[in-house]
């Protein structure tokens, strides 16, 4: 942490700010400047409110050098983490799984169709919203439970792990009996209540990052995760707020390499939510394998103009086909490579043949 | 809604769209244009989801024209609401009331002397967190129910209405046995459990907008609140993400006049985070009353330079008698006035004499 | 300057930190820390390129102590500049001006008679657009020198002085014969020919901040004009891009209170650019002043619904007069006023008269 | 355009609503919806100025639904327009050309041996700047007409077309003088009288996208160029303003397939300024090719640390020649290529040789 003084600021200024920070435990090593001086803070172990020093008389600004997060951090481990969410089904290596289906599970024929076309296209996961957080209290909020069920109905009959969000603190020990991977959406990066909850039943977690959240905040958010003993974390970019109304949101594709050198754990990119454009899934979706996505999360429906949400930006599952198959090509080209769909259960149908 | 075909759209497309429109059991009302043909949706009633309509072939654009939002608006109700704290502690009509304190409740000796300084300073009523949301898992968290617990004491020695944050259910029903005002954080604006679980508990709610909210965003979430029975809520812009990191945040002042003509609910500025700089709350806080603000909140601190928490944007007590005099003037340029600090009760000593 | 090392650098690295910095003529300070080294710059005369720095191997981050401006800064100069614009128009003392008029100048008539109404409503400077920077190439465009000529006219009917756009380099060179202020506009800020011609006229200037424009931004952009000898700079605040669409822009009013701690020059509040909404100007201006804004730039048009631009964000003018009766109440709430219309010549008549 | 009226707006303000239009000479279509009547104005040529409709009693908003620009778009042209700078070196069609070169010309032995490097690279193009926009007045502005001089002498040892920047309008002619093709540079986007100069000097002009421009204002400013009569526009998406300073700029990829839907002119991408990290340049450069960019722009320095600027961003020649690898491989990906390096002129060495 470096106490930057105000231009003129008086000796006993500075002497002050030396004895604060001595109290608090830490040594205070004075750096005069041709135009200010500066106090450097030596021993920060990451837990020093900064806000106080910035109160001194004299104190232009407060600029940290330690980084706020700890586990999360690649100093804290070099080597990737590898997220399992089921066997093959792995984020952090080399493979790059693509998790697809609807944004919500509306009833029984459609997620299993859904299931089965994701199967087909080349998907490695399904995802589908039991419980949805939308912006209307008068909105379609999902299934709940039931939804769940016919979640897990749909992995029975296709071998596709699932992937669905928890909203609270009852829905997530609901979600965790079920789910093979618990999503955490951008409206909820920043409760901590819920991270907490999460982070202590021990099943994968894939966490959006808010739509104002810096990387920072999206690391804080994974760290809450971390500090409860989960390490199965996934993170996922998926567009964030900006001037231009052209799209829903605004897809940050940086974020990625950005986060792959500060952190050790995955991170899969969003092009449905992202650009909240049907049209703009696939180019956008190919542009996150090149800038080195460990994943994508689409929404594809069986009839998106039949769509209960989100159809708009759903893919027909035709177009999740060539969107693999162009994944499949770009990843090549990096040296990486699409996750192979699980097998099948014994004994079920595919759906040209169900 | 109106659903903006694309130039050159087919009749066969415009067609589809009519009859997708009256599928819905709405009427369409097609309208050639010099450029390209909308398609009027008559009979919204604010349920739809246009996403699938966009879906359709030929459809360039779906524009709403009716507002999400029902119960927050001032079409549905024309007179402001007035939100009653305290006895004399009103938001919503001439006068304005000024919550003040700490960010987080510290100990007895500190939040009684906060209180005493807030009543000193001409405040109407008393802020402090017991629970905190933080972006670290590794900081001060508050002193949770024990700290609920200091605020009843410091209304029992000032007279002071207590307004204080809930971060999840257990909280929110720990917070609503004591306090006058439950405050729903800008990181939890989103959380929809949370806000329906606050919206049946019956309590006088402080909304913060979120970071990255509109204010469409910040009016549906209000929405839930009403959707629930509860009326008694004020908003508050308390700063919003921008590009300049000169500020925490970018106090969005519009904010209160646009809110004001869009609803019937009360809105309240916070200049404490919504500049982050204490230099910076003075001005700030007289500029919000300037703009038409219900209320002000404000971050004060009897020493905030050992604050444990956002000491470096919390004002010294007599900065903060220096905002109430200032506020107290602009007031009355405007036709308003602040409310006045509420009764102490029988037989407490001041700050002064304590 | 700060140079931030990677966790884990190497003494060659930071050895080849400090050598480059020493090559610059500088002197090099490490400072070693509990996670991870720092190198001080010492000397900065605050025309270093950090870039270079962090290129080199191992360097995490380069951390700007020194601000990039000089002229501007408060540290160059301790008290407040003063502009004339005109005898008794002067700003960045105690008292307020208040500049109002149309956005464009459309004809003879209605300058003269905006110009007039101005006066009334207790304006002391007259604003209108000769040279209109549009969006659109197929937009009017404004009357050019045309334009030029009937604002001074308008200025010899009424004695307000005119404060008006310059475009390019040849317009400046025209605005200048004519205006008291040559305003520079928002998409202008960082044209740089643009600053160092105007810088070189010799005239009060109005420089408005950009859509995207940091504080330090704008004071860079001031700098140009300062550096070419001008000290007579005028800032301008006028809304910033956000991310919700409710206004035109985002009006920052902490910008006010930001510039006048960092530069000793003057800045005033545009509520009408700020908000783009005729029902937002008359609370927002009242906050610009309350902000402490050192002036106000107001659009009025004698007739909103026919103006050829900006009608509607534009003020009736008894809007205005009602908008400075309620700037004279809140300046003299904290103790300042608004400057007083400068007297009309001899022989005009007035408005009403007229 | 369709004016949307407040609910409860009286039947004479419908009334006033379209004998407004009808007087501005379009027809007016009035549309009683559940909530609120709109009033459809039909015959828009897209030079209505909705600001006076917005401005009439009992108007909640005006929507505009005929875009605002004519030529730029695919409406007006459907077939891709190809921009050739040098014969082979084509943007629009299949192939995908790579500028690169350093920020600025430093001097001779530098400029040459860039345009060298960059050849055997595989870039296509030579980019340096002679007139630099600096944000700070003190910095190092560029070579002027001198850097104009040696970029033609680099063209003549390599056969690299140039790629350089005008600031202003005499600028503008000595840069056409000598340059393939005029860059128009961020912060001037919206400098319209540049935009015209330009636009009237018959050379390929590659603009690029201001920092808070949306997509929208960057096809009205390229209307400018091609109401001037030029069609040989490029338009460059260079990353634009955002809340996270973990990046210098955010790179908007999404630009670049929406633009490609809205517009017949091609798109190519910056990773350099986009990103601001030398590390992210190569993962980003790949996903602008996997977006479907129309070519890259690409800062590269022979030696970055001790570069006159942006060294910090600027790639070794050896990481270009890997960036062009992974380009070409992920355009093939997707059907296309990188356009081959034009032939050298005969008798000159290449940089390994020289």
């Amino acid at each position: 942490m470096l106490v930057v003084m105000e231009h003129g600021a008086t000796d006993a200024q500075v002497a002050r700010v030396v004895a604060v920070i001595e109290e608090m435990g830490y040594q205070a090593r004075p750096m005069p400047g041709a135009q200010r001086t500066s106090v450097g803070l030596v021993g920060n172990d990451g837990r020093i409110d900064g806000s106080s020093l910035e109160a001194l008389d004299g104190v232009a600004e407060v600029i940290h050098v330690t980084k706020p997060y700890k586990q999360v951090s690649r100093e804290w481990r070099q080597e990737n983490t590898l997220v399992t969410i089921a066997p093959g089904v792995v984020f952090g290596g080399t493979e790059i799984p693509i998790i697809a289906g609807p944004c919500s599970v509306e009833n029984e024929a459609q997620i299993v169709l859904a299931a089965q076309q994701v199967r087909e296209a080349g998907g490695a996961a399904l995802r589908g919203g039991a419980f949805k957080p939308r912006s209307s209290p008068y909105s379609f909020q999902g299934l709940g439970v039931k939804g769940l069920e016919l979640l897990a109905l749909a992995r029975a009959e296709t071998g596709l792990p699932i992937v669905t969000e928890a909203l609270d603190e009852e829905g997530a020990h609901r979600v965790a009996e079920i789910a093979d991977c618990i999503q955490i959406g951008a409206r909820n990066m920043q409760n901590y209540a819920l991270l907490r909850t999460i982070g202590k039943l021990g099943k994968p977690v894939l966490l959006k990052r808010g739509m104002a959240a810096t990387i920072t905040d999206l690391l804080m958010s994974a760290e809450y995760l971390l500090a409860e003993g989960n390490t199965q974390v996934i993170l996922c970019e998926r567009g964030i707020r900006s001037f231009d109304s052209a799209t829903r949101n605004l897809f940050d594709l940086t974020a990625i390499p950005l986060v792959q050198k500060l952190s050790h754990l995955p991170i899969v990119g969003d092009p449905s939510h992202g650009t909240g454009l049907r049209d703009k899934v696939i180019p956008m979706g190919r542009a996150a394998i090149a800038a080195g996505a460990d994943g994508l999360l689409v929404e594809m429906h069986p009839n998106p103009d039949r769509a209960m949400s989100d159809g708009g930006q759903s893919l027909f599952p035709e177009q999740l086909a060539r969107l693999v198959r162009e994944a499949r090509a770009i990843a090549e080209a990096i040296g990486r490579s699409i996750t192979p769909t699980p097998s099948a259960p014994a004994g079920t149908a595919s759906a040209t043949n169900g």
